[in-house]
């Protein structure tokens, strides 16, 4: 596996793995999907969903001082909505809406409109499952024998992503600044997708290790980058992200909003927010978190809590009003930041700053009342024809966390829920990856449609490169078990052919159809490193005596024989 | 921290941690808990569940050659029901039943008699929160309020431990052959066990490494272990992991069984077979999982699934029946095993030969036909007094995991279920902790009573013991979360003590009321290692200006002056 994450040369590939193109209705649209080749006498390859872009094509090389390639580029300008309003070697093309028109996709999709991004992410969710279910018709009942009988298969037309992002039900990532960006789409009747938050803080990072990071974290398979830097430097460091970032880019624009006034929350204004989101819109920023919904009568009961409050943003909020003793202004400006949103495309993410940080605080009122605001909001932003997401908890029981789904989506009229989590115990710092997975897997399965990586330094400390895998890794199981638990069955291919692999004793089919290659070939290899124990029937776990598959496979030979 | 897990002094200890003994109704029940030091003013100290025996006691050292203390020796001998039937060097005394008499706990509970071991349990299970409850007479409404109205303390007596095992919804592991083990319960209206897998193959391992692995599985936390060795040396490895073991030991008869026949499945024979359950009952095993369920005429249609069988007895079992052409003699057997099994007071663990190993074999005919035979066994079992857990899955989706326990509790008569895992997606080797934690909290919460640990190498290889602490705690972390799913007032305490240390900043509490402290503590200090950082009003992941609970404090100051 070849892993050149320098930056002179980035990369990022998998083995017996080729980058494919699916074309769609024009020339220019170019679906990147990873092929997996294996030794199946049935099932020659595996086609998989990449978030990866053209790091992982073996016929380009990117050097990250150029950027990625604009894919993007035609199609934003062949809408002729939007301006060039500056141009300059550091940040390239800089665009907006003219006269502040929207040019965000759910204006686009309430029209009618199916834009070249909407017909990319069908072409991209749908994976070439289709054509695979038609070569092997008994393929689909078989499967459905594991997953039960509601588990079809929808082929995703076009046509139903432009009707879930008219609807609010779905979100298009894509400020019209980021045209590199390779289109996904976020919504619950779509795969579910995952985010990686990266960033520097004043103690730890830097630029070179941020752009690895974000470029290592789609590698594993990030759908969305959240950059949450704070500290110095952060315009120049998320620039650098975004022009070689093949997903969409979040951000939390109140960090550097706070910077720009020395860190003192109370310092911090309108204008000096606005100023930023308009500066982060025209580097490319997908999506912003903006916590709207802390009003200044909900605040107080947070000081009763164990944790009070434990979001960032919400904290400095927080202060904010009760210094000023004034609404806060991510609430009174709301309709000026639709503004800016609609301008640039970009999309919100209602934050949740009342999310509870431990499980004493799970589902109170400080939370739910949030959760209300958010829905108003969202009501709001609809009516200007502008995306949304919702952010949701936290830490809650596991118990507990249906219902917050549900509430989510009856309060937010089934806006795409975006969730932290939940981490279901605090008592496992160091393992908070799993402790969140674990509340990830069962928010996903009720409908949550992206869900935020935790890696293992949660509550600890600044993340690194192996806790960035660690928590991709993770999360892109946890995605993987909620799409299951939905009945998706195209999603259970991967299963099957795997576990195929597995019975055969094809250990390198069974690693390279696996999230983490690498990691599950170097764990094989610990205790069985010869290349003749990769056609071994059995391993180190079992030994050959006793390994159940032999035995079963022995078994399958005595009942053609006997029976 | 003081981890001597070298073989001339085996130690396992936690930091700011002591042990100490809570006495019951007579002076020789001593049950051991881990008082932990905090500085909270309000809460001085937190008393945890502990698993690792004398291994943590400072006063005590173990000499692995001389074994653990026989605090079970004096209420064996004082019931008069045991005969000792050879007492040599090598294996301390060996009991039996006096004339093949009942030696188990069902026994015992179903004529009325609460054992020292009943009683032990109790008061373990309480942990002291009673006390805590008392003293701080809010703590419990205020936990209520995340938990759920339905959130209650349970006072656990000893009559209703004796009730739960009579009534065969607990089972109390105690073989009257190993009296080093500290009693514990496993049912579900008790805290959700965990077991740990330990054990040789022949690829791998030896005896010294396996006693450190065991004594540092319950070290960590595990409640019981099985030795699941295969290869040379069975019996020496298993007798040396018995006398050091302070949880209950299970094992898998079949393998040694089949070690004697050379391997070949059709040699194995019913004599072979019981003259191995009678040696290992001799050693102390507490209990054996038993493959019986496998029946002749439900074993072809596993040739049609996609991972055939994949339980190495099941698998042993189902070759032998085809071979001879004959019915499984562990079913045919069953009622000489119970002989057996009562006159050592051994538990069964009825095996899943026939779990699912694939998502695509989820919850099919031969699981559930077997799961129906299990049912039919424990009927048998308990109306010869004999305690049984039911093993359950395997590989299935998040979606069907609740109806794989409502189904094992409605045809096993609501017998404690024991799973592995479930593991929810196949496509990650080298995370099926992961995969198989977020199945295992699931099914927990649907009240299985123990969950059978899986580690980072499962499908790949032997777990060293890095692998076994990850196991492990992945699996404590896990069984904690279904606690507190199934509403379990008294388990949210440790939640809520450590929340308070994390607001306030004792980061040294929090590291210390952690699952791993030792892991907490590292990853922290990998970015802020100095001393006066443990006091610091924030961490490395979002550094001074951005820590919300520097913030959130703050605002409860600014909440108590200005309004």
């Amino acid at each position: 596996m070849n892993k050149q994450t320098t930056l002179s040369a980035l990369r990022f590939t998998y083995p017996n793995s080729k980058k494919i193109y699916i074309q769609g209705s024009q020339s220019d649209i170019q679906v990147g999907m990873r092929e997996i080749q294996i030794s199946d006498s049935l099932f020659p390859s595996y086609i998989a969903y990449d978030t990866s872009g053209v790091f992982s094509d073996s016929n380009r090389l990117i050097q990250w001082e150029e950027g990625l390639p604009k894919i993007r580029e035609s199609w934003i300008a062949a809408r002729h909505d939007t301006q060039v309003i500056s141009k300059n070697a550091e940040q390239t093309t800089v665009r907006r809406g003219i006269d502040g028109k929207n040019t965000g996709q759910m204006y686009y999709a309430k029209q009618g409109i199916i834009t070249p991004e909407m017909e990319y992410v069908a072409i991209r969710e749908n994976q070439q499952i289709q054509a695979l279910f038609e070569k092997h018709p008994g393929l689909q009942s078989k499967l459905q024998k594991s997953l039960g009988e509601k588990a079809v298969h929808k082929f995703i037309t076009s046509d139903f992503v432009r009707q879930e992002i008219a609807a609010g039900r779905a979100v298009l990532l894509s400020n019209i600044n980021h045209p590199e960006m390779e289109p996904m789409i976020i919504g619950s009747a779509f795969l579910v997708k995952i985010n990686a938050n990266i960033g520097h803080s004043s103690i730890d990072s830097n630029l070179e290790q941020e752009i690895a990071k974000s470029v290592w974290a789609t590698g594993w398979g990030a759908d969305t980058v959240m950059d949450l830097s704070t500290g110095k430097d952060i315009a120049t460091t998320r620039n650098a992200i975004i022009r070689n970032a093949p997903v969409p880019i979040g951000t939390v624009p109140i960090y550097e909003a706070l910077e720009k006034v020395d860190g003192i929350a109370e310092n911090l204004s309108w204008e000096v927010y606005r100023d930023t989101l308009i500066e982060q819109a025209e580097q490319g920023v997908d999506y912003f978190t903006i916590h709207a919904g802390i009003k200044e009568k909900n605040i107080l009961a947070a000081a009763e809590r164990t944790t009070g409050i434990v979001s960032r943003g919400g904290a400095i909020m927080a202060n904010w009003c009760l210094h000023h003793k004034k609404e806060n202004f991510l609430y009174s400006h709301f309709d000026d930041i639709c503004d800016i949103m609609q301008t640039y495309g970009v999309t919100f993410s209602l934050g949740d700053g009342m999310r509870p940080g431990s499980i004493a605080d799970a589902n109170d009122f400080s939370q739910i009342a949030e959760l209300k605001v958010l829905g108003e909001l969202t009501t709001h932003a609809w009516k200007r024809n502008i995306q949304v997401m919702i952010e949701g908890p936290g830490h809650i029981p596991l118990h507990r966390v249906k219902e917050n789904a549900i509430l989510a989506n009856e309060l937010c009229n089934n806006a795409p829920f975006y969730t932290l989590g939940p981490i279901t115990t605090d008592i496992a710092p160091a393992y908070d990856h799993i402790t969140s997975a674990i509340g990830a897997a069962h928010i996903g399965w009720h409908n949550t449609s992206m869900l935020c990586y935790v890696t293992p330094k949660e509550h600890l400390g600044l993340p690194n490169k192996d806790d960035v895998r660690e928590g991709v890794i993770t999360y892109k199981l946890t995605a993987h078990i909620a799409d299951l638990a939905k009945q998706n069955l195209a999603a259970s291919v991967r299963d099957y052919l795997l576990s195929r692999a597995r019975f055969d004793f094809r250990w390198n089919d069974q690693f390279n159809l696996s999230l983490d290659p690498e990691k599950a070939k170097y764990f094989h290899d610990l205790t069985l490193p010869k290349e003749s124990a990769k056609e071994a029937q059995f391993c180190s776990m079992c030994g050959p005596k006793f390994c159940s598959m032999r035995l079963s496979q022995s078994l399958k030979e005595q009942a053609k024989t006997k029976y």
